[in-house]
């Protein structure tokens, strides 16, 4: 039994890239363990690939490493890394798509991936997956330590956290992801049940303590469209019909049961939701 | 070596939805071993992910468990099951989508999965895949015994058959599935070669005995359109070419050689067929 | 630790094909370790396939077994073989799909799968990835020798070479791919960078002996579009204009930073290319 290597990438499913990249690691340490988290990504979209990341690797048995390569700086000078928490190790570009996963550890380490007996040689400067990332992943699974892989990093970049603002009657936050079902997935979070009633403990603004709300009251807007409650499950309307609800990661989703809320209310990531406490 | 298991769901490939599931799986069974079926069935279309699971399972080693997860009624009061023949074990919500597979079973148990023990807790009402249904295929693939995670059940719920009547002249089916070629596979099967002449087995047409034709003349009709002769491959006819052969599964298929069957014919899921008998 | 096996087809994801090739492979060697390479090749697209292959297959570990499927001639005249290099395993119809990648190797032997107790039987005549590529695969990954599969061929089919034409002042190719990106991948190369000098060594045209290039004045044209000099990152030029660059296998790409270059030319497979040396 090997080590288990997550991948989180652009680059579709159309081309080799993934599969080459999993080719060179399978070289380095025939014994790894490949999960694909997903390579729909939207091209060099870091943003989308931190909270997808973000939403993941808490599932992840301790000891997993990360692949993650949303690179639309490579060959520039932004920095190859690696970080580990003290379960995890992720291995990406220094350009903050790490940035989210990383703010909820307690503590990690961090190098810059610059020890070239750990890399594909020659190395390319389109394709630093294949010769950078992946033999380092790969490495890392044999047991090579963080610090041989270069010297150590204080500071890695980090992406602006998505919108959330907290007070006492109205709750702005934004759409994050929309999913494959049309599920439309906000920024606000974590929402917690507690009874029949709601705990927000804010996961993106900082200094804020728990609230609780009565979800029965709570008014949920998005582009000019009201819901009523929120509720617990898809299933708590009927087939067709619009509702807001906790999502499986604890952030408000708006939805369509058995259908798209995405297609009903022309959603786009980014747009503006507001949650009013009457 | 550890168990096989294999996914069948309508969760697409955009999300981290799959990953996370086979995140919790390895977490808890590290030897598991996965292999994707699709995740590209129609969002909440049991229907048509019970016979994707049909045309598949058999090919699989004794001792797989899928894990199949397409449920419109998550949250609901449909009831989350693990059921086992002779040779394979199934986890999916209670709602057909294992009817089909199971009825080529001689004889199989069902349990309900109430045992929470085996379930990733706390378990939300919108993602059972990842908290009820994939720790528990985790938990069989270490061995626990199905009668350890709920009580038996007896009757599961089942889908009505795809569309099959037999009469001496006239057979009438329905288009069950379109695949990525534009092949066009109909309900009507099993269909054997025996010799040139074509042996009918029906497969979703109760009480009827075996029936022999001669492949030649046989007529296909499809949206007023008329093929004569049933044949061995898509070869059969030049490349462009419309015909209507028996597919690798058994069931009877419009083609085009080397083009798609379905943009000729402009044929959709439940397009009546018939084939006549001359 | 199993073989590992790579797939290539164009099959898609969204048939249980793929799942049920993998499915008859475990059954028979269950400690088989897959890599999917791609299901994406367009359908029927011999070409695309093998240069997919050819760009692919060097990453893999010696031992690995590639089971290529890409056969519109499935149920023809056309042979199912196996050709073995001192390095890798290829199993494929007799198409020309194998054809790049075996020409790099100094030497192979190859056999037609006739065999039947390495098949799955009865052999369907529409889907010879299950019934006899994947099994034979499946067979070698347990050790079975090549000729034990069925007797040596002498000549496989080829393909016609990518277009790649070399003189002291032009250098004519084609358009070999486009990838998710929209990076536009010509059959011009291998190109190495010396110093910051470029070396052609003709890949596609034999009997050339390497060239060398000043990389900053050379002009790439297609389809009107004229760039120059060849850079060696994308991040070489702004965020949304086009460069020419050597790509990571080495060939000459036309490419947007952080756009899409095929958009942006209007660029289709086949497409001309020519690079001016001034």
């Amino acid at each position: 039994m090997g080590s288990t290597i997550a991948l989180l990438t652009d680059f579709g499913v159309k081309d080799t890239y993934v599969g080459v990249m999993k080719a060179v690691m399978c070289r380095i340490c025939p014994d790894a363990d490949f999960i694909d988290l997903t390579h729909a990504i939207a091209p060099q979209n870091i943003h989308e690939a931190a909270l997808a990341l973000l939403g993941a690797y808490r599932y992840f048995p301790p000891g997993t490493i990360f692949l993650v390569v949303v690179d639309p700086g490579v060959g520039s000078t932004r920095q190859p890394i690696a970080a580990q928490t003290d379960a995890y190790t992720f291995v990406a570009p220094d350009n903050g798509v790490l940035s989210y996963a990383l703010a909820e550890a307690r503590d990690y380490r961090a190098v810059e991936l610059r020890e070239a007996e750990f890399h594909l040689l020659p190395v390319s400067q389109t394709f630093h997956g294949r010769d950078i990332f992946a033999p380092t992943v790969a490495h890392l699974a044999n047991g090579i330590a963080l610090d041989r892989l270069g010297p150590a990093l204080a500071d890695l970049t980090t992406l602006p956290l998505p919108r959330l603002d907290v007070t006492p009657t109205v709750i702005t936050g934004e759409v994050m992801h929309i999913d494959h079902f049309g599920n439309i997935i906000t920024s606000i979070g974590q929402l917690r049940w507690d009874g029949p009633d709601l705990t927000l403990q804010p996961r993106f603004a900082a200094g804020h303590t728990p609230q609780s709300f009565v979800a029965g009251k709570l008014r949920v807007i998005l582009n000019g469209h009201q819901v009523e409650g929120v509720r617990q499950s898809y299933s708590a309307v009927e087939s067709g019909e619009l509702l807001a609800l906790v999502g499986s990661s604890g952030f408000l989703e708006l939805a369509v049961n058995q259908g798209s809320g995405a297609a009903h209310l022309k959603a786009t990531i980014g747009d503006r939701v507001e949650v009013r406490v009457s």
